[in-house]
């Protein structure tokens, strides 16, 4: 029987499954990032990464001290910037320069897309990352790791962006307003046997794979992994369809190295290889 | 290739093939509701009905005159209600008891459960729906349907709830942050041969002949389609996984008419049918 308010899914979102599957998921992210519950809330929320930091800002204040640069880091300084605020923000790896940043000082960190490759911060008060990037699942469902000491200081926004509201629902089990329920589903299933080690290794072999034959042809590249940020010199010709281009990106091209199967993973390296062969000036 | 920042999509968020989709589903709209682009702004938010609601009650003084009752009229109420505010806000259609509401001096409509089975309020200054509940899309994008003399009277918070910002990057058929992508094009595959008529024939004959079964044995309904909200008799003892159970419920169930393929509405008939067959009483 299907007849729940949304029509795709398999079941609604204040059944006993998905209740089971909310409290999975907090167990495994505990137990990923040694979050103890006397210590540490994990909440999850049914938006995106940028709507979640956002929300994490308006419920302690909605002003932060932005401590990183990059164009993650600027979006956030735009709206939620002030020199005296309590808390320091900082975007842990800035994608779109493949570039780690300094965020030991910060209270607030951004790890969208960061985590699991990075240690967890443990010296923050809260973490924000999403289901969808490292961990594979579909549709975007955020994690806020917060902790619990940290409450006493909320002075929320009301309203949907109020964390308050999602972790009086996570008691629950639920969420405060609709869901995806097949993107739980599917977080809960990429974390079910989730091996950070061999996560972390196989993306390290594929940047040391890729970052071979780019830097043999003296290509140039930026940062380093969980994405492999790159530019050819200008005789090799790469096309714009495989590649996410950042944005100013001067030539510049970027690979994720958490998505893709094993199989696409080796395609990549010949279609570089290939460019490379079929250059022009060769 | 898939080495997208989003590892389970086939494409990203700055492609052509997106950007296209972006822009078929916004036509679609427009023929749809009969919303001209001179007068009509169509907007797509990767987001949930709650937040695309508080999004353009924010983008717009933050402050509204609640006019319904109701479930969600009462959530909107407790965060955004002020007697004195420009602008009247309604619910279409409270889903909790199947209610059609007045909203006939509203500015700004709920209608995420609402359309398109109803026809669209034209007096309104915005409008809200989903493509997860009627359109029966997958992951949830929220559509903000807005006239184009409004902007001119936006006073938003800045940030991720902020429609101007949508306003902006959908002039690239764009987002300002990562959503979903397949679902996206699921909401496009949906409209792509959608047929109002029809969508609006199944449900009634559905609700004609569940009623009909609930009716015969002096069962309670509450309100009209879409969804059928009823009570049996007390001895009549209808388990509670194959219907929605409304908040307080005591007794009452929901069906979405939307949701379900026709032999599944066939095997609920069947299990209504069955329940009152075996009830012990008889």
């Amino acid at each position: 029987m299907s007849f729940w308010p949304n029509s795709q899914e398999f079941t609604h979102h204040r059944s006993e499954e998905f209740r089971q599957s909310f409290r999975f998921i907090q167990q495994q992210i505990r137990g990923l990032f040694d979050l103890p519950d006397h210590d540490w809330d994990v909440l999850l929320l049914p938006m995106n990464g940028s709507l979640a930091i956002e929300s994490l800002i308006r419920t302690f204040g909605g002003r932060v001290r932005v401590e990183t640069e990059g164009a993650f880091s600027e979006r956030v300084k735009q709206v939620h910037h002030d020199p005296a605020a309590n808390f320091r923000f900082g975007v842990l790896h800035e994608t779109n320069d493949s570039r780690l940043c300094d965020i030991s000082n910060c209270d607030f960190v951004d790890a969208v897309s960061a985590l699991p490759y990075f240690d967890f911060p443990r010296h923050a008060k809260a973490v924000v990352t999403v289901s969808s990037k490292q961990f594979c699942a579909q549709a975007i469902w955020s994690v806020v790791m917060i902790r619990k000491d940290l409450w006493v200081q909320a002075e929320p926004l009301e309203g949907y962006l109020d964390l308050c509201r999602y972790r009086t629902f996570a008691e629950l089990g639920e969420t405060p307003c609709t869901p995806s329920i097949s993107g739980l589903f599917s977080f809960a299933e990429q974390l079910q046997n989730f091996d950070v080690s061999a996560f972390r290794a196989k993306i390290d072999e594929r940047y040391f794979r890729l970052s071979r034959i780019i830097d043999g042809v003296g290509g140039e590249m930026k940062g380093g992994p969980p994405g492999l940020t790159f530019r050819l010199p200008h005789e090799y010709q790469i096309d714009t369809e495989s590649f996410w281009i950042p944005p100013g990106n001067q030539g510049w091209r970027q690979a994720f190295l958490w998505s893709g199967s094993d199989s696409e993973f080796e395609e990549l390296l010949e279609k570089v290889a290939q460019v490379i062969r079929e250059s022009p000036s060769l």
